[in-house]
This record gives structure tokens, C-alpha cells and sequence, in this order.
């Protein structure tokens, strides 16, 4: 059984950084795909299959936020398991972003419902709270299945310092020793990189950390939210890199919305295949600057 | 508009402390309900009717665990739909208990998601972890809508010690300066029984530090798991109210499953009737348990 951890490793071996973030709203959809006729869930998931095709050489990974769904209701759900189960179609990597954290009997039932079934993904987030019996129980899937899961540790919204940048009396801050945890559960499920099969979240919106974060935990494949829209540019993001891998690049709306720049472009009637062609051009310019920023840091 | 807070102060002084977890796993139900040829994510639906029509009047609320609906997927997530509208046509109040944590845009998405639409709910669980600025997005909702939140802060399972037991530089335990960002929000939005619109999650199983917490944050509501099945009993829950209010107990698995104490009721045929009964009457006794230990405290 190949570890997807491992498959996510050689997937930016191949082809660079970027983790394309599927936070659709509808509003990020060209409006004449509104106009045929179909429901607003139906058009997100037409949307995302066209800007998967546009991108699977471009992108290491996909990322799909299941809010962005939820909100559609039950519809929206149908399509957030439709675009999990075409990414997995067409051969690419996925991780839905559910940042999940509960007790350990509720904790084992998610497991099932994201790993499995009609909500089935390669990758999940979680939130490390409640603690390590809430993380535990997704582990038991990646022995079996290869599932993999990217932990909360640093994340790159302004609201990080209120908890997670707090120092402790036992020393360092409360993420580091989130950072520390996960270390010890990489440690024992180890791939053949030597990535275990859960990593963390890391913003890149902190350039100054990023050096002692990413040879303090060296085990630990990252999943670097911040990217665009947050902040964060190629030269933090690469901070957080190791060799040129152990972590892809989250962007959503710079890659989702990248049609809408150039300002005309509503009135100029974009569509779909319009909009998948500027997602991919987005993708391709920031896969390029990661690894420029990553060879000059060589 | 009435805040759901308040209506839920003045529901615990008129039926009890209890609320009704209804985490229903499939193997939960009598089999002779799903011997009738329903879909086992409608016999989830028809049993948590049931319940509900037989605990209205000795329930404060409801809580619904949303992973025992997502691990039966789409079809789940309908009855969990259908379990939420049916707890809100009885009049009840009911909480989602989804315990998201997310960025403000994401936070919005997922507020609108939970509280307008399939999902509606009238409070809902959240993780703190990411910071304030993944709680207050909700808070719009409560101005708007009179809706209600209640956020981890001292949780009852064993993991609880990892992380939100630290100790501070600051001072204090991870979980105190979460509740002292709380009582901050619940003072600015303090209903007419003194309890904010946004209370918390604390657990019943340290009895120790029970009273300290009460009186340090007066103006949460608490939301209280761990009886029964986790360990916590009518007194210490007790040791977690305020004159005889400001928390609600949550028991799931103790109800849920009660038509199975007895041991020979699986064989003897229970159905949905004797196992609504049975739910009665174990959070009827729950309820009675709990009011005893606040009067002896007083």
C-alpha cells in the first residue's frame, strides 16, 4: 500500500508546490454559467471539474473547504462529494478541509465518514484542542488505507495569537508543542521520505519562525495556508520547505477568482473555460515563483 | 426577537438540566426497526423522532453529533436535516454540535451554513484554537437572529490535559484565558437572565476545580458533557451551575441506549416505542438526579 503522504511528496517532486484551494463560492463563478439554467451546486461543481482539468499538472494536491459547500445545504454536499470523488478520478491528490477534533468515539466515526464512503479523501485537517485522543483514531487509517491528516499547529489568520502563540511555563509556545506531539506520531509512521503520515498546518504569513519551525520539525510534512490573498508571497513559503519539498502551498481565491483580474472580464462574457484557463495560469506563475524562491535559497 | 439563550435559561427552569445527546449510531436502534426495510439512515431519523416526541417535556434541549450522520453520508446528512427541522417544529431548541473553528471568511460561510437553510440549528459547538477571530464572525448571528455558540473550553475527555491544561506564562491554564475571551464577548452580549449569547463547553469530570470556574465565569452558560458514560455524575455537574441554572447537562449514549439495560431486551423485541420509553425514562431520572444534588448544595 503506498502511503498518500508519500504519493503527496512525489507529486511535488513532479510538479511543484501548489495546492489548489476549491473554496467555491458562487460568486467566484463567471455569471453566464449561472445563466443556464442549473442549480447554484450544480454550477460549482461544473466550475471545479473544469478548473481540475485546467490544473492537474500544475498542482500538487487539492484542497476543498467544506464550508464553501455546506452552505449550499444538502446540494452543496452533493457537490463537495462529486468534486472529492473527480479529483480522485482523475489520479490527484485531495484533502478536505474539515478541521475536525472531538472525542475519541466521535473522532472514530469521522474517520469513517471522511476516509470512506460517499465523503471519501486522501488527506483531512484537524483541530488539536481536545487533544491527542481526538487526533488518534484517524491514525488507525493510515495504516490501513494510507489516509494522511495535516494537524492544526501554526495557521496564518490574525486570530493565531490569541491561543496558539501563547508561551507556556513548560517553555516555548502552545503550537510548539502541538509541533512537538505530531513529531512523535510522524516519528512512528514514517514514509519511505521520511515524512510521517500526519503533518501540520503551517502559515507562511511569519517569515521570521519559519527556519526554526522547519528544522525543528523535520518530520513533519506541511500543508502552508496564507499564501495571496493572506499575505504570504514565495520567499515565505519557501522558508518553510526543506530540500525543496516536505510542504505544498495552499492558494484559493488568487487561483478561483484569477479570471475576474483584468477587470473587464465580467462584462466580456468569461465562462468556465475562460475561468480554467486564468486558474491554470495562476497556478503555473505561483508554482514558478515557489521554485525560484526555493532554488535561490539553495 | 428572543434570544435562544435566554430560551434556554427559562427551559431548564421549567424541565430540568437535561439535554438529549443524540449521537445515533446505526447499532443504537432496536433491530427490528431496521429489519422493515428502511434505509439505515431513515431508521436513524425514525428513532430520533421517536425520542424526541417522548423526552419534550423532560429535555431542555437537544444536542445532535453531526459525525454520526456524516458516517453514512449523503443519506445521513439528510436525516440529520430532517432530525434538526424536527426538533425545532416541536419547539424545542436543539445544538449543533459541529465544533468548527476556521478563518473569518471561512467562519462566515460556515455560520450561514448552520444557522439559515438545511442545517439550521439554534446554537452551535466551536473550537477555539485558531483565535477570537474564528468565533466572532458567528456573533452577527446572534444579533441578527438571536442565535447562540458554545466554544471548547475545558472539555471531559482525557486528551483534555495536552493542551488546555498548559499552564500560562501569562497566568493561569490554556482554558482560562479562553473563558476570560468569552466572558469578554458574553458581557457585550448579555441576555436578560445575565448569561451571554455565546456561552461554553465545560466538562463535569474534575470536580475540583468546579466551583473556582463557576464563579470566575458567571456570565457563561455552560454546556456540560461527560455525565454517565464518561464518568461525570449528578454532583459534580451540580458544582458547575448558578442558583440552579446557567448550564445544561448533556447525555447521549445513557439515553440512547437505555432500552438496552436489562439485557434481554434486544431478544424480547424492544421497538422504537419501548425504546422512547426507555429514553424517558433514563433522562427523567438524569433530570431528577441533578435537581436533587443542586438542592443539597443549597
Amino acid at each position: 500500500m503506498t502511503c498518500n503522504m508519500d504519493r503527496l511528496y512525489e507529486a511535488v517532486e513532479a510538479k511543484g508546490h501548489v495546492c489548489v484551494g476549491l473554496d467555491t463560492a458562487v460568486e467566484y463563478i463567471p455569471p453566464v454559467e449561472l445563466r443556464r439554467g442549473v442549480t447554484p451546486a450544480a454550477a460549482v461543481l461544473a466550475y471545479n471539474r473544469a478548473l481540475i482539468d485546467a490544473t492537474l499538472d500544475v498542482a500538487a494536491c487539492y484542497k476543498v473547504q467544506i464550508a464553501y459547500y455546506e452552505e449550499l445545504g444538502l446540494a452543496g454536499l452533493e457537490a463537495y462529494a462529486g468534486t472529492l470523488a473527480y479529483i480522485r478520478e482523475r489520479g490527484a491528490l485531495v484533502i478536505a478541509d474539515i478541521k475536525r477534533g472531538d472525542i475519541a468515539d466521535t473522532a472514530a466515526r469521522y474517520a469513517k465518514a471522511h476516509f470512506d464512503g460517499d465523503f471519501e479523501a486522501d488527506f483531512v485537517t484537524l483541530s488539536p484542542y481536545m487533544g491527542m485522543d481526538s487526533i488518534e483514531p484517524w491514525l488507525s487509517w493510515a495504516k490501513t488505507a494510507g489516509k494522511g491528516a495535516f494537524v492544526l499547529m501554526r495557521t496564518s489568520n490574525p486570530g493565531m495569537r490569541d491561543f496558539e502563540y501563547r508561551e507556556l511555563v513548560s517553555g516555548g509556545r502552545l503550537y510548539d508543542i502541538v509541533g512537538d506531539r505530531l513529531s512523535e506520531l510522524a516519528a512512528a509512521h514514517s514514509g519511505r521520505h521520511g515524512y510521517g503520515a500526519f503533518g501540520a498546518v503551517v502559515g507562511c504569513t511569519e517569515r521570521e519562525e519559519a527556519a526554526a519551525i522547519r528544522e525543528k520539525y523535520s518530520g513533519l510534512f506541511f500543508l502552508i495556508p496564507g499564501y495571496g490573498a493572506q499575505g504570504g508571497a514565495a520567499d515565505d513559503a519557501a522558508g518553510l520547505l526543506r530540500n525543496g519539498n516536505g510542504g505544498v502551498v495552499n492558494a484559493s481565491r488568487s487561483i478561483l477568482r484569477a479570471w475576474m483580474s483584468g477587470g473587464e472580464a465580467r462584462e466580456t462574457g468569461a465562462d468556465n473555460r475562460v475561468a480554467a484557463e486564468a486558474a491554470r495560469h495562476a497556478a503555473a506563475v505561483m508554482r514558478d515563483a515557489i521554485r525560484e524562491a526555493v532554488q535561490y535559497r539553495r
